[in-house]
């Protein structure tokens, strides 16, 4: 028995780095596995093991004054909203800074964890190895299992993801064809946009189910996330409300540019940053219309009762959780449902923790950064988190609290304030889990081999 | 003698096309001579005869509802900012809806226009015809012949104008390139935001030599010139004084997103209206540089002492007013400068009136509707202008009231607020050429041959 595991992380994007550079600073050895050539998992953008969503002209919707990890800011010579290729470059400055490449195994994912009778982990690498460690750090990310709708019908053009969309020459060229995007996230508003310039001489039409409100990326010649911090000490609900009646005085309401009424309150679904949709939609480059009823052939017909011809439908219609290592009745997370403690612990299991498993509003940076400040604690035995039935009790109210007034959709299952969260973690989670520790004395790993 | 003239319109734009049905009001007969095979002018993409500025992805800047003909409003499904193609047909359906298309001769452009002793013009047409009439509305428009800068030095790449530019592959592929877009009004804007897309993997860069303010097209969910109406009942220089301190609430400072500070306050310069700028700004998808020093080779040199290497300069650097039926020592506008009485009327000679030779804000369409009120109670004797010192007197006060708060530039010699000179033709210029009109009686033409 030691007091501290062999650690082993999987995956080298955003998460696995943070919690590397968590542990390292701990002094915890830690086994990254990464499945691809390079880090940076969906930003880096071409990625070979298929695992990034970026597409060529892709910008992060959140300012670099919202989105530097809080230990590392972004260069001051980086534009307002980096390019994907600026999110890549500064994750290798902090590979570099803290020293974490020497970690890593490139090319050496982790294809199955089999979880050991006595606690721990057996890995099955890409190279075919089998390798052991007392904790599991899972990271693999959640944005790169395409989520593909089901409608009824079939269509006879051709259906392409996001996840695929590269720019308006790749996978496919799309000049002069009549497109169907589905979905009015953040991807399907880029490619919308990009997609409906009249350059291209295409046909852009858009379907939502759910409608969006749309928030803009500057107001008043600022970043608008400038203006956007949660306050952990006014209700939650009132803070809604309040940006719920400020909304239209800002960007106004959805319909005012031909979107379909949202079925939702502002903040009662993840917005959609665009600055330039509701200016194709004013222009009449985008149409938008509602829920698709059925497909037939070339038609697609909608839920109004209109239908329209199309060559291509993109689907931008989100991503699974998935964990392809785990065997399915071990860990799995159907319809995004997962339940986790602090969106990092599996009740019941202690060697095993979760990184980066949430839709954290305004960015998962910073987010993930706090969560590894808590596995950090907990590699070292100076955090323990609290009993199972209580983890299954604050589970369901932390659900509540953060997506209880959401749409029950797939995408909302992990909707969370990062504000709140990081609040929550430094003022109440960690001292609690601090003193359990002191309480129960730090628990002890059986040592398996790293 | 005769009490209404023979009346030659040159060009079958939006001016052209207004005067001619407000004539035809009046019941006065006329030709109207248009170079090209269709009307549209400027609004004929790919005009032939050369004449249209429009590049394919090019919306209105100025939104249908301060867009319209007061006596044809635009279709109720029209969006908010219509493509080059609806206002051509917007156009074409004014055209058909007042039975102007029959008084059009097309492809027989006047080609030289002599004045005749006794008054009235001489015109020499494309056909090699000479035709004579007593008065002759100039209605050419000024934005088709090209400024170009003149910098020390020679460019070795290429060097186009924005006059020529149609979409990201014509008139060259600009995948790839470094390009350098000189100017910063709006087709600038446009220009500059439709190239730097990261899907073409150009660099691109903005010189621009007064920098400019950015308002949006939209603002809380409308169309943001909703908003604009300049009242004639608040001195002009508070109503200016307002949206100063209100444009920062609104748009933010030109610096904000990387701009050079203005030379200029907000609205002592015509304003450039783009959404997309300031986010491509922000996202480092656009870098903005003050005025070019020197050209070398394929460097430019910028005035702060900085230089990069260019493929490619589009200069978006605005249009000359040029008559090129005129002999120069007839009629000519040097610099852009041309004085004309309520941008009408040439002082000293009554056989001729411009239309449509203003940069109005917002827009020209219902400024020229205006401006063709006089001209056809002109031509029916309703309307007199005063002597021509008193002319001379009122251009200089009238240059001074709607452009002596603005930057002295080519540009703005044009610059008019369509509400402030919409009020008073119609409150005190009309009724007061109808005095004189009684007064004096009204004119008698020679009753040339049309």
């Amino acid at each position: 028995m030691t007091a501290t595991p062999s650690v082993a992380i999987i995956g080298a994007g955003i998460s696995g780095l943070t919690t590397g550079k968590q542990l390292a600073d701990y002094g915890v050895a830690y086994t990254c596995f990464e499945s691809s050539d390079r880090i940076g998992g969906n930003w880096a953008f071409g990625n070979p093991n298929g695992h990034s969503s970026a597409y060529r002209s892709l910008h992060i919707d959140t300012s670099r004054h919202q989105l530097s990890f809080r230990d590392f800011p972004m260069p001051e010579h980086y534009p307002d909203f980096p390019h994907h290729s600026q999110i890549k470059q500064y994750l290798e400055d902090y590979v570099d800074a803290f020293g974490l490449r020497e970690a890593i195994e490139f090319e050496n994912g982790v294809t199955h964890a089999r979880r050991l009778d006595g606690g721990g982990w057996e890995l099955t690498t890409q190279r075919g190895e089998q390798r052991r460690f007392d904790l599991l750090v899972v990271a693999n990310g959640h944005h790169w299992d395409p989520r593909w709708p089901n409608f009824p019908g079939e269509f006879s053009g051709t259906e392409i993801h996001s996840h695929q969309y590269i720019d308006p020459r790749d996978p496919l060229d799309f000049a002069g064809k009549r497109i169907l995007i589905v979905g009015l996230g953040n991807s399907a508003a880029d490619i919308a946009v990009e997609l409906s310039s009249k350059a291209l001489e295409t046909q852009v039409t858009l379907s939502t189910r759910s409608s969006a409100w749309i928030v803009p990326k500057y107001f008043a010649g600022q970043p608008a996330d400038k203006y956007y911090k949660t306050s952990p000490h006014i209700p939650f609900a009132w803070q809604r409300k309040f940006a719920q009646v400020m909304q239209p005085f800002t960007a106004g309401r959805p319909e005012q540019y031909g979107l379909p009424t949202p079925n939702h309150k502002f903040f009662e679904a993840h917005p959609t940053q665009s600055v330039e949709l509701p200016l194709r939609l004013g222009s009449g480059d985008v149409v938008a219309k509602g829920d698709i009823d059925r497909l037939d052939g070339d038609t697609v017909h909608f839920v109004d009762g209109t239908s329209d011809e199309f060559d291509i439908i993109i689907y931008a219609t989100g991503y699974n959780i998935t964990f392809p290592f785990f065997d399915e009745d071990v860990i799995s997370a159907p319809d995004n449902q997962i339940d986790l403690y602090k969106r990092i612990f599996y009740p019941g299991m202690d060697d095993v923790v979760f990184a980066g498993f949430a839709q954290a509003t305004p960015t998962l940076f910073p987010f993930v950064e706090a969560q590894t400040r808590i596995i950090g604690a907990y590699a070292v035995g100076k955090y323990v988190p609290p009993p199972v039935p209580t983890m299954h009790e604050v589970i369901a109210s932390d659900t509540e609290f953060y997506t209880g007034h959401m749409l029950h959709r797939p995408r909302h299952t992990q909707q969370l304030d990062h504000f709140l969260y990081e609040h929550d973690l430094r003022t109440k989670e960690l001292p609690a889990g601090y003193a359990r520790a002191q309480q129960a004395g730090a628990p002890e790993w059986a040592g398996v081999d790293a």
